[in-house]
């Protein structure tokens, strides 16, 4: 059984439980990636949580109540999918500070996985919101690793991801039109 | 919240129920992929199993504890990934039957899903193994959605299967080499 490492002071899923915000951003790229699907554009869903289940009770036939699971930590990224024939695999996370977003929010197995993405001939970037802002940016899953591989550096800052990242302009529909960006970014000339 | 739809006499998730052989059958699949990943071949994961968490304890600090979670029916197929840098997804189903595999084992969503597979460029099979003779086919999506469309079929026979799909055979490592097989039917010539 798995639970949350203790050793950690920052909690390990941003996205789930910085209020209702953090809803909202992961509801938006559900939302869109629903749209996608509807519209035959992409085919991209969000990963189930992992969940390590300890007891399952059964009230009645064909019932199973779950009543005793404990998160686990993910060992990928929460999205993937198929955009134009091609894999493409990403990570969403939003931070409320103004200033930067700390790599110590992306797990380590989260990170190996983008590498794998990359290695394997896929589309991997991250989707970072800074919701003081309320900007989202796509950030080549390359850059990320970069930086997380060299010790010095603790977080992405803000001035550096408006550099290096491209920014999702929010939309109508879908919300959060991301594969506008990953069109411009992935599949340059086509 | 969802559990499991109470018209359905069969249990909607044959993989995991069916006694040991469940588990092993999936475990081989899972040994294979961590092969599969470890010697950078291919980057193909099982999905986590969706469920609809209710109620959450927090016992102690950083430590979270599910007390009251369903099972829900999955949207898409339990494994996809990346392999050659093409996008792979198939669904992996067992029968004891020596005869014939019904066709209501698969979610009508799963199937929904291996039609946009296809249609969006990706690879899509299903892998199927008859325990009664201890032998795993892959078949193309193509073909078992074919049948899943005839309302005259209501399941998929041992010699059809013989004949439509292609043996995976058992190895030492990795336990069950489908890539191989993937190769054949996907990668001719390259």
């Amino acid at each position: 059984m798995v639970g949350y490492p203790t050793k950690k002071t920052v909690h390990s899923n941003p996205n789930v439980y910085i209020g209702n915000r953090g809803m909202s951003f992961e509801d938006e790229i559900n939302e869109s990636n629903e749209y996608y699907i509807a519209h035959e554009k992409a085919l991209i869903h969000k990963k189930p949580t992992p969940i390590q289940i300890v007891k399952v009770n059964y009230p009645s036939r064909n019932k199973a109540k779950i009543v005793e699971a404990y998160f686990r930590t993910p060992s990928t990224t929460d999205y993937n999918g198929i955009y134009k024939g091609r894999p493409i695999d990403f990570e969403a996370k939003q931070i409320q500070s103004k200033v930067s977003f700390p790599l110590q929010f992306i797990h380590a197995h989260q990170v190996e996985h983008l590498r794998r993405v990359l290695k394997h001939g896929g589309i991997g970037f991250v989707l970072l919101r800074f919701t003081a802002y309320q900007e989202t940016y796509l950030i080549d899953a390359k850059d990320v690793i970069e930086k997380y591989d060299d010790p010095k550096t603790k977080s992405l800052t803000y001035e550096w991801v408006k550099e290096a990242g491209y920014q999702v302009k929010d939309g109508y529909q879908p919300r959060l039109n991301y594969l506008d960006v990953v069109d411009k970014v992935y599949f340059k000339g086509e």
